[in-house]
């Protein structure tokens, strides 16, 4: 099926934004695409060219002749140790919260140094094969352009003989070692090309995705200006998509309702800004997808989502820091650009929202995050939300704001919002 | 915000689907889009035409006017009964499973023709007020052609003073009545402008999807084979789109992962079709979206869903003949022409699938759905097959092929049994 014509790569831009880069990006967008995008192969502030879609192939191909490098090194290793008459060994990161750190320069969970060590024993040599087998999955779906979801390496290691797994727990486990071991040299799961099973979340507005075909290698311009009343959904995986945007920021938006108002009435129009509808604590696809245009156009992410201690500490922090049960990831998945612009709890009070009191597990999440978050701990002014919050016993849902009309939102709410984005909350 | 420069309706083709119509599909696909389509704007067949554009905007206006008058005439008739000095009252479908039936012709679950009155009296002042409002505000959003989720629709109860809703239960009691009450004129939630807060399942494949912008009225043309690895995200509401395909039939997928592998490989393309992905049991705008394409385009919808009570009676049962759970909706969303492609019983067996014992929950749905649902109760074939399921003991996911290879399912498996449409359960 898949005959090898292109390969893939990931672009990855400087980190930019910054809290005020709205107002920076405005001017870029002034100055036209073509002042602003110097190399237009780079830049997706630039229309597309030829040799842009060229460049989009060959960083592909670049990206994925790494990964291939990468695999090859670790089982040459262990094929020289074999001759020498060495025990061969992997050493994968330990993968719990006894080894994660908050690190405040890079805004996010990071996985510490400690590595468990492998080594080929009798009792050890199935989950060893595995291992390998597992790493040759890989190295087969890059070099044929495929790809696999967790599922589908368990079913396929049917084909494994002796090292077949037994069940997906074990075939998970030895994927989440792989996936630990190689983001030591910065490489993702997804450039391993084992993707998730869940969808992503949905796009629209002033964005332009182009996707290379997996068999062809032509790549697809995707307008998601033109998508109605519908949207871009994307993908499983997102690595080798590149971006081109003259948008001020992206609205990461926590669900469905919302997301579909705003992009019904063009929200986004108005606004110069990509909508992205999170519906809930947003998948890895959805995460990679905003981290990498946030980086790419260099442009900051901001979270509209509900004024609950969920919303807050699960969703936005999710989003931006990561999670400390998989800190091995974080690196590719959070969005330390991120930026709170509501619903805050000062707004519950502003704008005379609605509420519903908090439930005890909400009271007991927000204590949570308060005396045991790296990340609320290190910013003084959640910790004043938080407690604010719970002050006042209330949450507030970002629908609320229909009280004051159902396009309230719209027309008084975000741009209220947006004239302020120094007030947001980190 | 929301000028009204345009209006929606809905078109609904007569049923016409078959098992065996992919062959006829194929036939008129190879006569090509002028023969097959006699009137252009009419059919989702041939390409669209200006006049077409126009018709969309124009049906959608018709559709809304007879939402319109609907409304109008049930509060025309409260309102008279005052002048008389009558206690009016609001006659509402009796929703619950004493007052539902299997209809075998129509192929879903009915509801059946219990009323409950509401009558206005000093105890139910409040409620009928509150039904009141609710109609009022329907009508305010299809003039305004804007729409609300039920959340948003309990907010702005907020500003209606002693009608306001004290909780969001009661409101969604309210608003499932009002849904009841115009189920009765075959008028849907949707039409009504109240959209669910989830959004749709992802699409790919030969269609083309027209949707008249909300504000200006523009018809945005949306290519569903052009969208890359990505796919078009089905927005909340889906009355007001058109199609235009040429396809055979749509391919109703359960997992986001077998989706993504299908619509990477282009599989539409080399199988005509359109995939739609369900992410388990398919949400309101997934239903009404494929039920909609399927009778306008007149091509039969094949469900492809893990072997398992789960996916058999929950997700398929679903979709095709809905839940007698709401029983007055079914009639929109429902889709009796569906047909279960796999994976069956048998194609664990004939495909040496690997596989996982039944839970204690799986032999309990099987037996359950053998014992007392109506539909299962009708077709001899699934009785057969679930019985067999029972008796292997035995579930099977459908990315179980990829035992044979990842691409198995697109060189092998869905090709095999294409050939044989005739032979899938009902």
């Amino acid at each position: 099926m898949a005959k090898r014509t292109t390969k893939r790569t990931t672009k990855r831009a400087p980190k930019g934004s910054t809290p005020g880069a709205a107002g920076g990006a405005a001017k870029r967008r002034e100055g036209g695409a073509a002042q602003a995008a110097p190399a237009a192969e780079e830049s997706p502030r630039g229309r597309m060219t030829k040799q842009g879609l060229q460049a989009v192939r060959d960083r592909n191909l670049k990206r994925d002749g790494e990964t291939l490098k990468q695999i090859r090194t670790t089982a040459d290793d262990v094929h020289r140790n074999i001759l020498k008459g060495v025990k061969p060994d992997l050493r994968l990161p330990v993968r719990s919260l006894s080894n994660v750190t908050y690190s405040q320069q890079r805004g996010y969970f990071e996985i510490g140094r400690q590595k468990k060590v492998r080594t080929l024993t009798v009792n050890t040599v199935k989950a060893f094969a595995q291992s390998l087998r597992m790493m040759s999955l890989s190295k087969e779906l890059v070099e044929t352009n495929d790809f696999a979801t967790k599922r589908d390496a368990y079913y396929q290691s049917k084909n494994w003989g002796e090292a077949m797994f037994q069940d997906q727990v074990e075939s998970d486990t030895v994927m989440d070692d792989i996936e630990a071991l190689f983001s030591i040299h910065s490489i993702s799961r997804e450039q391993l090309r084992f993707v998730p099973d869940e969808h992503g979340g949905a796009v629209a507005g002033e964005l332009i995705v182009y996707d290379p075909d997996l068999d062809t290698g032509e790549v697809e311009r995707i307008d998601c200006t033109r998508f109605g009343s519908g949207a871009y959904s994307i993908p499983s995986s997102v690595e080798h998509l590149s971006f081109e945007t003259r948008a001020r920021f992206i609205l990461a938006i926590e669900t469905g309702g919302m997301f579909q108002r705003l992009q019904s009435h063009k929200f986004w129009k108005q606004a110069g800004c990509i909508l992205v509808s999170m519906s809930g604590v947003p998948t890895r696809s959805t995460r990679r997808f905003i981290r990498r245009l946030s980086d790419a156009a260099k442009i900051p992410v901001y979270a509209f989502v509900d004024c609950d201690p969920y919303g807050i500490s699960n969703i936005y922090r999710t989003l931006k820091v990561g999670s400390g049960n998989a800190a091995h990831i974080n690196q590719f998945f959070c969005v330390p650009q991120a930026r709170f612009l509501g619903v805050t709890p000062q707004d519950i009070t502003d704008y005379k929202l609605p509420t519903h009191p908090l439930k005890e597990v909400d009271v007991k999440r927000a204590k949570d995050a308060l005396k045991n978050d790296p990340f609320f701990r290190h910013h003084r002014p959640w910790q004043k939300a938080l407690q604010q919050l719970l002050k006042m016993g209330v949450r507030a849902e970002q629908q609320a704001l229909a009280k004051w009309g159902l396009n309230y939102v719209i027309e008084e709410y975000l741009p209220r919002k947006l004239k302020e984005v120094k007030a947001f909350l980190p």
